[in-house]
């Protein structure tokens, strides 16, 4: 494995965790106000299609990541239309 | 160009505007309390990897892609600080 695969793998486990903190606060705080959906549904979609992409690379790494997200950008937008308006 | 391309290269372009709608949403509330700040900083530092990784790989969607969203996160970070207590 070369330096630049190395980056490549460290970088794709970040992004997996992106959403984790706001998960997280939109739990604890039950506020979600100022956050936008559109932000979560785009990103929803296109971790689809990242997950396809995956699929058909067979690409172990962009699908495990795009399938952890999927799963926090999931709760993320159920968390929002839960606690929208308080 | 394949199928397979076009899919990376669509995902890749929905992927640089994932941010755009919580910078709009933001800059118009002024309101950024129950963002996560967090979120922000990991993909500012992720985006910044992820070039790197472009560079390295000479890949111009990944170094296009990154940069755009960089810009968007470096925004969203200091709207975030500016409007975190309203």
């Amino acid at each position: 494995m070369s330096g630049v695969d190395i980056l490549g793998y460290v970088a794709g486990l970040l992004t997996a965790f992106t959403f984790l903190p706001q998960v997280i606060k939109t739990w604890k705080t039950k506020s979600a106000k100022d956050v936008a959906l559109a932000m979560f549904v785009i990103a929803f979609t296109n971790q689809i299609l990242w997950l396809a992409f995956g699929v058909l690379r067979e690409d172990p790494v962009i699908i495990i990541t795009n399938a952890v997200m999927l799963c926090m950008t999931g709760l993320m937008i159920s968390l929002k239309l839960k606690y929208n308006h308080k």
